[in-house]
């Protein structure tokens, strides 16, 4: 693990790293209390498609969870995306996205499959990284990921027993693999649905919650699109993972 | 409003009244903290099918409101329910209800509708009568009713302009007027579903959750059956009243 820039801003440091795993650069950013000390619980955010470690979303609530309640977090750019890629890989990616993309092939699946397992590896490396830092260390783990983050994270989730509770949602079930995957997944969830999801349909996420054998799961259905999960949510993400993960202590 | 009863205990005063309402006699409780002065917000409370205004929940949820929030709450015995039937008669209500009951015929729908619209009536007249009370006033109102409290509650919210924000859930649609009052419904809400709900199925709950026509609308769906929500929902719900009804100021 190589830091390569250092940050504090209104009582959060932000630290960018790079890990090499299985011969490829994994660009991150960990974020935690300026001056922590010793270990405390972490959770591990997972961007969507098109995304990056640094996307609004998750700076806001990487320097919430450190203010609120001192926990540190940790994104990463999943394969293909952030820093992974040129800024014209990413813009195409964008556009095609917006353009609603190829639709599902057997190639696009296999593709998928293929990047998941990548980013399953990666995730791993990067918990083991951070639990040797000084400031974060072997406390409680929780993951935090909806669309392509649940696309990454039911397999990562299934098969990382460090996790203890997760936010996952926005995402269906595309093969059985995938959902072999989330039957093995036990850990208490809160799992996002938008009700009108253009990219995720309503029927696809309730089923992948369906098959998630967690014996607490809660789901949160809202209205409206992919991009619109209302903002009252994230204090309840927060309270969820303060009742699982446990308050940090000196 | 005539009151019957009135007793403290670790910062709640809990009153028992009686209202008459259309030559019924409607028997109900108001709890709000122990010498409170001037309006507050209000939470009207319906129970489930065969409870009562004093069960355990409506008891533990007012007297929460009451010590975090300074809320206050009311609750009333629905028709048929409580104090408005003999014993034997609740037992024998609550022994159907185990037993599966007779199963939605004609000619009870026609009858849910009768007791739903004698409650809707009632609940008026008992909002009237606490706007009327010092410690109580025109405040901003909730309501909070699953099951039969959103039976009775749909119809209510409906027609009622003053409730702002309601907690339903644990119910579906068994008729075009109902389907039609929901849609009527336009305050943000939260919906309880229960996913192996054994007395309000999973696509039933689904269904009226998707007429309410409601810009926000926040469905908290978890395993278990229609007894079952889990004891971490009741916090979302005071964080929720809170958030729309506002803090009680002095």
């Amino acid at each position: 693990m190589q830091f390569i820039s250092e940050v504090s801003e209104m009582g959060v440091t932000e630290r960018g790293f790079v890990l090499q795993v299985n011969g490829e650069r994994v660009p991150g950013i960990v974020w935690a209390p300026e001056g922590a000390k010793g270990p405390r619980p972490v959770v591990l955010m997972g961007h969507g498609g098109t995304q990056h470690k640094r996307t609004e979303g998750i700076l806001a609530r990487a320097r919430a969870m450190a203010r609120h309640y001192a926990y540190a977090t940790v994104a990463i750019d999943a394969p293909g995306h952030g820093d992974r890629v040129t800024p014209e890989q990413a813009a195409a990616a964008r556009q095609a996205r917006a353009g609603g993309g190829a639709g599902m092939t057997a190639e696009r699946f296999s593709e998928m499959a293929a990047r998941n397992a990548k980013a399953v590896a990666e995730w791993k490396a990067a918990l083991d990284a951070v639990e040797g830092l000084d400031f974060v260390g072997k406390g409680p783990v929780g993951y935090w990921g909806v669309s392509m983050g649940t696309a990454m994270g039911v397999p990562f989730l299934a098969e990382e027993p460090r996790v203890q509770a997760a936010v996952l949602g926005l995402a269906g079930i595309h093969t059985e693999e995938f959902a072999a995957a989330a039957r093995r997944i036990t850990i208490p969830l809160m799992f996002m649905c938008q009700w009108n999801d253009e990219i995720a349909p309503r029927e696809a996420s309730l089923a992948l919650y369906d098959e998630i054998a967690s014996k607490e799961k809660s789901m949160h259905a809202n209205p409206g699109g992919h991009m619109g999960i209302p903002p009252f949510e994230r204090e309840q993400w927060e309270q969820f993972y303060l009742r699982h993960l446990g308050p940090a202590t000196a």
